[in-house]
Parts: C-alpha cells; sequence; structure tokens
C-alpha cells in the first residue's frame, strides 16, 4: 500500500479525500458486518427453532469475516482499505503513513462505525444487538489479553500480505478478511472478538454505551497494534532472520 | 470487461450473441442457487428434526454466494458473466456498454431467471419455495434502502474488480461471489437479499406474483445501481482523490 | 491440461502411468469426499442432539466441496487432477486427451472410487453409509435431469478453467471444487449430488448395489458430459460469438 | 520454500532464529485453531440450547482448517510457515531443509504448541477441552491408518503447493489449509484429525496426558510423513511419468 501523497495535491488535502474514502469503506465494512451480526441475534430471539450458540456464532464469524474481506477489496486500490483505527495505528508506526493521515484514518473509521451503527438499527426493527461484550466467566484482564492477540494476528496479516510488496499483494484483503473470520471463531464467545475499536465503539455510541467494559475493547486492540507492528519491526530490523522474504 | 463488439459481425449480432450466452449463464447461475434455496426451504419444512432459521440463511448465503462465485468464473472470458440486470445498468452508465447491449443484456437476464425458476420447479416436488420477501417487521421502505446499499456493493465489487484492469481482474468472480455471500448473510432475513431484479422476478413469474411487494426488488436494486455506479463515477472523474488506485 | 505423452516414453506406457496416478487422486479425493460423508452420515444416527437435515447436507457439501479442491490442486501439474470418468469423456470428446487415455482413466477412476470407499468402510465402525440415492419424492427422470444439469456445470468448470489457459489456470481447482459445492448445495438432497459416476459406483460395489437406481447415476452424468462438451464446443466452434475470450 | 541459510550468518545461527521465528507462528496457528476448539467445546457443555456433533465439528473444522491458512500465509516469507514437525520431518526427507534445522524446528514447533495450548487454558475459563481422542469405536490401528492417511494429504500439498516453484506458490498457504480444513471434516470425529503431533502433544502436555493412545498421534502422522513423502520423491525420481509438471 502507497498511502503516500501525490505531487497533484498538497498533502493534506489528499489526507482529506482519503480519509473521506476511508469513511465509505469503513461505513460498507460495518453495514455488512454488523447487519450480519444484527441478522444472527435476531434470529436466535425471534426464532421458533432455537438456535444453538454454534451456528450462531459461526453466521457472526462468517458474516464478518466476509464483510472485511469483500470491503477490502473493493478499497485495496482506493484507499488501501483498512477500516480500522488500531491498523491504521500500526501503519503509522512502521512508517507506511505519516502522523496527520492516522489521525484523519482514525476519526473517520470511528464515525464510519458510529454511522453503520445507527443505519443498521435504523433499517432494521427493535434494538441494536452488536455491541461487543466479555462472555460471563471472562475477566476484563483475560478480555484484554485475547483482543491483544487476536489484534496483533490482524495487524500482521496487514503488514506482512498488503505492505510487503509481493505476488500475492493483490489477494491481501483475503488473507486479511480469512484473519479475521480466524479470530472471531476463537474470540466471539469471550470477547465478541472485536480486534478493532472502530467495530465496538460505532454500537456503543448508538445504544449509549452500556458496556461497563468498553475500555476492553480500547486497551486491547492498542496492545495488539503495538505488539504486532513491533513484531514486524524487529523482522525488518534483523532481515538477515528473515530467511525467505527475498525470494 | 471488454464487451464491445469485434470486426468480425455487425455489432447488433455480437449483441445477440452474447445475449444468448448470458441467457445461458444466467440460467446456470440461478438453476445452482435458487435449486440451493428450494433445497433448503423444503428441508425446513420436511425435517423432523427442526431447522433453525440460523442454519437455513447460512445455507441459503452459501448457496447464493458459490453459485455465483462459480457461474460468473466460467462466463468470465465468454460474455463477463454480468447474470443481473442492475448490473448491466451500471455497466451502461459507466460507458463499458453500449445502451443496446444493456437492454438486450436486461432482457436475456429477466428471460434466464425465469427460466431457471421454471426448471427448479419443474425438477423437485411441491411448490417453489424461493421467491424473495420482507420480513413482517420489515416496511418496504426499509426493504428498498436495504436493497438498494447492498446492491450498490454488488455493484461497485464488479467495477473494482472485474472493469477495473489490474492483476487480481482474473478472479473477480471469486470477491463478486463473496460480495453476493456477504449481502446476503445481512439481508437474506430482511428482504431475501435480492440484489437483482432477476433473480426477484424469475420466481415471480413462476409463481404467479404472489408478493404485494415485489416492486421493492425493482425499485431497490435499481437505487443501489444509481449509487454504486455514481460513486464509481465520482472516484474516476477525481482521480487525483484515487490515492493508489495507478500502483 | 497437457494430458498428451512426450517423447520420452511410448504413448502406451506413459498413459498407463498418468492412469495409475489418476487412481491414487481419486482415491485421496474420495478418502476425504467420502469419509467427510460417513462421519455426517453416522453422527446424524448416533447424535444425543438430533442434526437437522439442513446441517447435514452442508457438511457434506463442505466436504466434498473442499476434498475436490484440495485434491485436484495437488495433481493439477502431475495428471491434470480429472478424478472423474465424466469429466474424462467431456476431455475426449473436445480433443484435450486421447480415446485410449480416456478408457484407462475411466478405469483407474472407478477403480479408485471402489477402493476409497472399501478403506473408508475398513477404518469406520458400522456399516457404509456414502451411498447416492434419490429423495422419496424425486422420480428417476428428475433424477437423471438434476444430474445432467450440475454434471454439465463441473464438466464446463473443467473445460472453461483448466483446459483453456489463461492467467487463473494455475488456480483451475479452487473454481472445480467450488462447482462441486455448489452443485451439492442444490442437488445433495434430490439426488445426492453425484455429478460423477466414480463417487456413486465405488461405494455401490462395497455395499452390494442397494439403490434400485443406481443407472441413474450413470446416464445423468453422461448426459451432462455430452451436454457439457457440446456447449464447449459450440464456443470454440463460433469463436466470434465468443466476446471475451481473447483479451 | 528455501529455508536454507544465507551468507550472512553463520548456518546454525540462521537455523536458531528461523526456529524461534516457527516458534512464534506455530503459537499463533495453534492460539487461534485450538482457541476456536475450546469455544465449539465449552459452547457444547454450557448452551442451553444443545448444539449437535455436525455443528461442533464443523466448527472446529473450519477454525483449524482457517487458523492454519491464515498463518502459514502470515509466515510464508518468513520461515515458511510449516509448523508441524511431521511437515518438518518429510522437509528434510526430500531435502528441502537440513537435518539440524528438521531438529530444530521439531523442537520450536512441540514447544510452539505447549505454550498456545497454555495460553487457551490462561485466558478461558474451565478446564482445557481440546485434546485429540479417538471415538468410542475407533481402535487404535484404526486411528492410525486414519492419521497416516490424512497426514500424508496434508504433506503432499506442502510438498506440491508450496516446495514446487510455480505460478500458484505463493498461494500455498490457502490450498494447504484447506486440505487441514478436507481432513478434518473427515477425521474428527474420528481421531480428532491431528496430523501434526504438535498439535496433540501441547494440549496433552499441558492437560497431564490423559489419552492413553496419545502414541496414536506420534504414530499415525509419522507414518504420514513417510508416505506422503515418499510418494512425492517417486514422482520426482521418474519425472517422466509427471506428464504435465513441465508446462
Amino acid at each position: 500500500m502507497h498511502l503516500q501523497s501525490t505531487p497533484h495535491f498538497s498533502a493534506l488535502t489528499n489526507d482529506f479525500h482519503a480519509a473521506f474514502l476511508e469513511f465509505v469503506g469503513t461505513f460498507l465494512f460495518l453495514l455488512l458486518g454488523l447487519g450480519g451480526i444484527q441478522t444472527a441475534q435476531t434470529l436466535s430471539v425471534l426464532d421458533t427453532v432455537s438456535t444453538s450458540d454454534t451456528q450462531r456464532f459461526l453466521y457472526i464469524s462468517t458474516s464478518m469475516g466476509l464483510s472485511l474481506l469483500v470491503s477490502a477489496w473493493l478499497f485495496l486500490r482506493i484507499t488501501g482499505g483498512v477500516f480500522n483505527p488500531n491498523v491504521s495505528l500500526s501503519l503509522m508506526l512502521v512508517g507506511a503513513i505519516r502522523p496527520v493521515r492516522c489521525v484523519l484514518f482514525c476519526v473517520a473509521q470511528l464515525v464510519g462505525g458510529i454511522a453503520a451503527a445507527a443505519v443498521v438499527r435504523g433499517l432494521t426493527d427493535g434494538s441494536l444487538r452488536v455491541n461487543t461484550a466479555l462472555a460471563p466467566q471472562t475477566s476484563p484482564a483475560e478480555g484484554v489479553f485475547i483482543e491483544m492477540f487476536i489484534t496483533s494476528a490482524l495487524v500482521l496479516s496487514v503488514l506482512m500480505l498488503a505492505t510487503e510488496r509481493h505476488q500475492a499483494t493483490p489477494f491481501a484483503p483475503v488473507g486479511i478478511g480469512l484473519t479475521l473470520f480466524s479470530g472471531h471463531l476463537f474470540a466471539v464467545y469471550y470477547t465478541g472478538a472485536s480486534m478493532n475499536t472502530a467495530r465496538s465503539f460505532g454500537p456503543a455510541v448508538v445504544t449509549g454505551f452500556p458496556d461497563p467494559h468498553h475500555w476492553v475493547y480500547w486497551v486491547g486492540p492498542l496492545l495488539g497494534s503495538l505488539l504486532g507492528s513491533g513484531f514486524y519491526s524487529l523482522l525488518k530490523h534483523y532481515r538477515n532472520w528473515v530467511l525467505v522474504m527475498d525470494e
């Protein structure tokens, strides 16, 4: 991904344009993804035949994984298809985007999450049922560590598949979407598998922050950004560690 | 996608040939896709162990997503694998096909949908159970907006992945099929997730238009065509907005 | 796919070698695929929590689709990864392989199906539960037509994705496997979704031909071979119909 | 995959670095994969609506398949993304890595499995429920043969897709992950579908070896390594058998 400015405009104007398009892309990603979660949660309430949690979580994981896969693919050549403030932070930390763009992207992505959650609530009936929350037996500390680990996997997938240039780069969104899918299959029961503060913040704003542990979805993914970009920087610094990278 | 005429034939003859092949492709897509829906709907009626709605909708989403993925892949190098009058309209609006071809494609796709629905009814027992319909709590206006949003995602996936030329273009059907899959996971419960007037019209013709809100599947996807191709045209017009497109 | 002889050996010796490797590949494909079906069918008998038919058929479709996807990918550069006498016939009809190789392949594939079914029975307990059979309300004629249509889709996917040379050819097994997946989602309830006489013949031999309508799985896929290769030959004959093939 | 030393460091130092990175990658793979299994197993215990075994096994198969797919993709250009002592052994047997690296990789992978199992237990409540075990009616001999067959498929997918150099090599992790997925759909009920001694050994260490048949997961995959690499060596030795390899 080249997210740098071109000579046609001033860099800042370009950053604003890119941030606007990130808003659109994040809206699309979370409209489809949160929409799928809303469907699964609503069906498990309404359905006369009870839906098992296993079914519900498989449906949710598929929905989030595929919505990111396709949204990021559509926007890959427009803005890079980041849609995630934690990934934006990591891209800044490894030097792929400048700080000002990182800030604008984070704002656009958080606002995109709010807009998507509001539209899903507006277009579907009843209350919005897509908030991330901890499972009854999961402590906030456990939640933070789970979010840290799965977010670092997501961050690393962006850095290894999309930021690095190689033959499979045009297909990076497939790997990134499936990483979100895989992270959900592990953590959707324990933490809701946010991996993205915008995904948790949007619905929380729309529903009035019902979860006292909402901070978990800021701290956990933040630590994941640091862990993922730190590991990547280490790999780049000790390039001689990296044995097959320059094929 | 190059859907323009070649010098071998008159342009109109070519358009007729391409439209005939679009009919065959749309028939294949909807034979497999509607066939999968018919299976899921029939099982949920016949099954002694009740099928939850979550299972049924996951089955339907997978069936529609994969049937488009494979059908469009098989026909990508024949006609482009459009199979959707709303996508045909968008291709005309952005200048990828001429108006006469657009009209012929739309007719071929609508007739293909009727043929597929008729064959599915003929080869399976009982009534055809594949009509799109609104959920009990979903208003027609909500249905129109949901169909608009998800159709615009589908249109945008065709424009960004197949019409644009880049390294991943030969794999566009994978992204397009998964976009249909993702749109289904959100909307299959609320509207049936048509995203394609031919997909709704075919079964409606065969079953005698049982749904008083059938117009939703003409208006919603039409608005989605306009939204998707409008956004794409904006991107192309302000190319300097598009920061990573010319890699 | 180039399945022709090389100068190193006589053509016939090469055909025998290729047929032996097709036997190995068909064995692998059906060991995994029929093994997955055996698991799903056994669980639906043994499970204390009843499995709905929708779950069972989704499991079976996934199992068959992925087992062909991976097996054909592994053998793509060895023998082409055909594993299906109906596809072998189509390859001969369009001139991709010679008649003698077609006959040897068909024998190898039928024997591979028997071997896989026997090993699955040997390694799992109880009876083999993987025969294809018609649904209670499905007539043999309906079964023949369903098998004809879905087999022609599978044949066409091999011809368009693997036999034709283009950028996506190395990934043809993905499209071919997902076509089998999609065909299953439609027809697994109605006919068992054979699309491959070797897949039906192997288990039938091992279980003593319990199905009086076994002939459906010879006639239906055979007609599908003819339909698929006929349509493909038409496309090649009238190349000027084919508007985007020579990109 | 080129896993050989570079001139920058002594070969042994490089081997240690690569082994450390294999430890990290195996940890990531099994954190996501075993985490998904833990979720499925926990839900089937806690859920008020009972989860059928079919659902549970589909969830587990998806989780293991996707976690390997994405982890191996992320590490493909770092260490090759092996994460499996049985695959390490096969790579040594066909000459892709030297014996000393094979030993270091096996140790790193076994330790990575222990670490992942320990972290999954630490971050989730209750006991760890991810051990591989034989089904009630499956004998140890049957288990060994099932593991042998499915491991040989996994080994062959690494050798044919990743070790061989061709156009699809950068996408080898997709095929390798889906092979693990397909092997699970067959064997997850009968043996737990290990295909990887590190995947069985890690949880067994953390839970105190509750399974008297744990040796099955050493002997079966070992035989699979030998069978898979033996078949591959045969193919390479009689290159003239291999009819389409040099396209």
